[in-house]
């Protein structure tokens, strides 16, 4: 905080401010430092309110429930904003501290069902550690070899069919074109797979997916989806949530053949840079949480069960 | 009320004036005159019902109950339309009296949880005068500087993502076309921002934006989104709900790639002083007053709480 | 129903009829007149319930009442359907029997609200007979002069700015293109007014709009939306929802920039033909008392109070 | 399962394992065969719970019955999709074991109105054996021709106005692109018949669409929409289902105006065969089931009285 600004704080909230704020020669103009460090005043949030996990349910670490918590959101979340598809795709995460065993819903449910209790644990060689049932074996070969093998600190690993990068997905490009503030999210973030070998069914595959993605946080495969990979599941969250809004609105953008305004390589890379240092830390954990309390208030609140 | 009308309305609902009505050589054919009277006598409306503020729970003046009320409406009635996104953005409104101090909602909350009571109160100088908690830096130096800089009266400013209008701003147009009658409110009152300079961080940026806006009641930021201004929030409502119909309407007609009927700028213009005589005064108060009375009789009725 | 179904219709369910359904030279291939009696079979359906009036709660004639009762509905099925617009647009009926006195919703009201009670009974020189407030003046111009003026049987007048027909008014098109099934019903059944004047409020506007609708069931306002009118509400409802089902594939397929496959003139005509039989005496009544059924099991059964 | 993954199955979920799985110097890479063991092990899928049928409510076989509870469950997946249009288009489906005898809903119901029990039950000659009213005369003369004459199991025949797969039966093609892994479920399994007459009225028509069908699984009439048929209801709605997915997207896609990403021939051949195998028998019964259970959460519950 500035110490114009400091001094402001002091006051009452009375004639004396009023008067130091709109009397000066300067109203509210703030030098660069000023207004830096008034930006950086803003920048630590307390959460609204406790962390929603509700209570253990299920003979587990502290850290798997909090995991099968926020992966059963996720599921919900993905139903909240259209994002699933029949009964397929898949989102998991992985257990903290049990080397890549990773938690994913069973085959056969709807996404409408998945609870924290009812996800499965599996490892890294197809056993199922808890619950009964399997997954379906394009969710064992996609998500089990992006968690082992992608080189980057990997904690949640999203796929699905979402309607607007998909429809991405079949068009020729080479990149998510850089047409709104969302899509900054993802400036040089995504990576465009052009090889479509049809359903992911074995380890090759899987492996090359993995390798292909990299360091990224979203692949989109050729004629198929996006898949979404990040430290934790807020985070995966917020980047597939904002990848169909970005898809969308790149599509309507499209749709009407008129000459787009693109944003420039230096804004981008500059813009990423900025909202890196923001996502993991910040927005994605507050816009998760509220994300879960928004389940607690409708249909969707048994996903804490 | 014309005279021939009063003669009409001072008969019974009976024989006579259905004689006088369809007997005469002309029917209800009216001189421009008569017409004009006619019209005048439909202009001034009775309120449905008594306004929709419940009662204070806070502290405060009931002027500024009266805008958290309406300002907690804005934010739930975006969800109903689906113009929200996440928990970013914003909307807020000035209190009354109170030198610019405004009303905003605390970062980290979703739309859904927004209340009258858990409003923010802060001042140009970034303090939180009532509540818990911080708004977003971009928030306060977006909002803080137009309510302080806009050279127009200004109660309410609304910032989001809606799809249609944020796709809108990634094409290279110059102004919002003239396609529809609802445009027609948007006819030189929409500034098109083609300059983007990433996330809104700072002072100057957000005193850009201020000029840039001037007295327009809409700025449309490229790849971004629309700032809308007005003098009061359900003014604000008005123009933030039908730039999205205009803008949908005008993606839709831009997509057929088929010989678009665009208004004359006679036309455009005319209708435009029209509606600005309506829409303040009458349009836009009864049109938020009935969104209230929705918002009541469904999920989103703590709004007022 | 031909002799060989009757025969079959005698026979039990049992084997005699499955030998000789199946064991025939033909099977069940019927010549074009057994086809003709099959088809006329289907044409006389029973209602599926009784028509849903509820009990009368004004000092009204019976008609009245079920005008009111359809008319209402009416507003309801338009916001299930997404085709209102804030409280602007109406939808309106004549009272059978009274000369030309209409229905319509009270400005200020959101279409959420109309029920069968609270609508105004107006006559054609603007004066309310029934019911507190007033309408909006466009709303008398638009209704009342195509109630009076157009050149066939009116008992229902509904315009709205729903999303698809409304965009349609934006293109240079001529008629609306014969591009599926549901089109037919609008085979040269639709005028596209291309003189746009602003918003509708006077006495001369009113009478050029119900000129130009002449016997059409349809009018588009250039830059604006659509004016419905059939002889009862069940029928304008039925044309009022399918257009815009018919407007949302045309700009759908539009959207493609792929060539169209269009309906020949004579399959139209002759489509046209075979649904004007068809729509206002069979398919629009039990389509509208399946809607009313519909209203009653949600949200909008007070449309009956 | 390969012998690797039956020791990794056989050690406790501890330190031997996770030795041996991450230790070797492949770590997870497994020979083709073993990926193959691997993807086997995950293709026997046990129910997640006991189908959904619940108690018979009529005197019919239990075959009929559980007939009846699938085909009320697909109208109303229909409304929950917004694949339905009004009271308009008909899904049927045959009762085993009764020579083409088939169930469809009764003409003036909306499709929220469909119960297990108050299907209709018909024969090929247009008799109601079981149930109240009669069907459309399109409804029957589409549904019973296929049922009767297309040469393949004929279960379910579906017919819908769904919007994006009937918006692509008003443009030029010959075959629905493929674009995406969904389309694949499709390829040269979609028939685009290319001639329009209007209303299917006839005994003619109806058996002209079963030829021009034969055996593949989905027809798009031109200018109208789909007929799905398959071996059960179940698989019937799955390609409903996903036909609209598919079209969905190719629409977005098409409508950007871009160069298309198009499958190549092999690897839509090789999908196709892939898909064929595991839909009727896996994904589209246990798909089925996750929905009947989804509507039985609901507000369609009642779909199984």
């Amino acid at each position: 905080m500035s110490m114009r600004t400091e001094q402001a704080h002091a006051t009452a909230n009375g004639v004396a401010k009023k008067e130091q704020a709109n009397g000066g020669p300067k109203g509210h103009e703030l030098s660069p430092e000023e207004s830096e460090a008034m930006k950086d005043s803003f920048e630590n949030h307390e959460p609204v309110g406790p962390p929603v996990y509700g209570t253990k349910k299920l003979d587990c670490s502290d850290a798997e429930w909090r995991a099968r918590v926020d992966l059963a959101a996720a599921y919900r979340l993905c139903c909240l904003e259209g994002l699933n598809e029949g009964i397929v795709n898949h989102l998991t995460a992985s257990v903290p501290g049990e080397n890549h065993n990773f938690l994913v819903f069973r085959f056969g449910r709807s996404w409408e069902e998945v609870t924290a209790s009812n996800l499965l644990k599996m490892d890294l060689e197809g056993n199922v550690l808890t619950g009964d049932g399997k997954c379906d074996s394009s969710a064992f070969f996609i998500h089990s070899r992006i968690h082992e093998y992608r080189p980057a600190p990997t904690g949640a690993v999203f796929h699905t069919h979402q309607t607007a990068a998909a429809a991405l997905s079949a068009l020729e490009i080479d990149s998510l074109p850089m047409l709104h503030i969302n899509n900054l999210f993802f400036y040089d973030n995504v990576v465009i797979d052009k090889e479509f070998n049809g359903r992911v069914d074995g380890d090759q595959e899987g492996r090359r997916l993995a390798a292909k993605m990299g360091t990224k946080r979203v692949l989109i495969q050729a004629n198929h989806g996006p898949i979404v990979a990040a430290e934790d599941v807020p985070t995966a969250w917020w980047y597939l949530y904002y990848l169909e809004r970005a898809a969308k609105l790149t599509l309507a953008a499209m749709s009407t053949g008129r000459p787009l305004r693109t944003i420039s390589d230096k804004v981008g890379a500059e813009g990423r840079d900025n909202f890196d240092k923001l996502i993991p830390k910040m927005f994605a954990p507050m816009t998760f949480e509220a994300a879960k309390r928004r389940l607690l208030a409708g249909p969707h609140a048994d996903f804490l069960t």
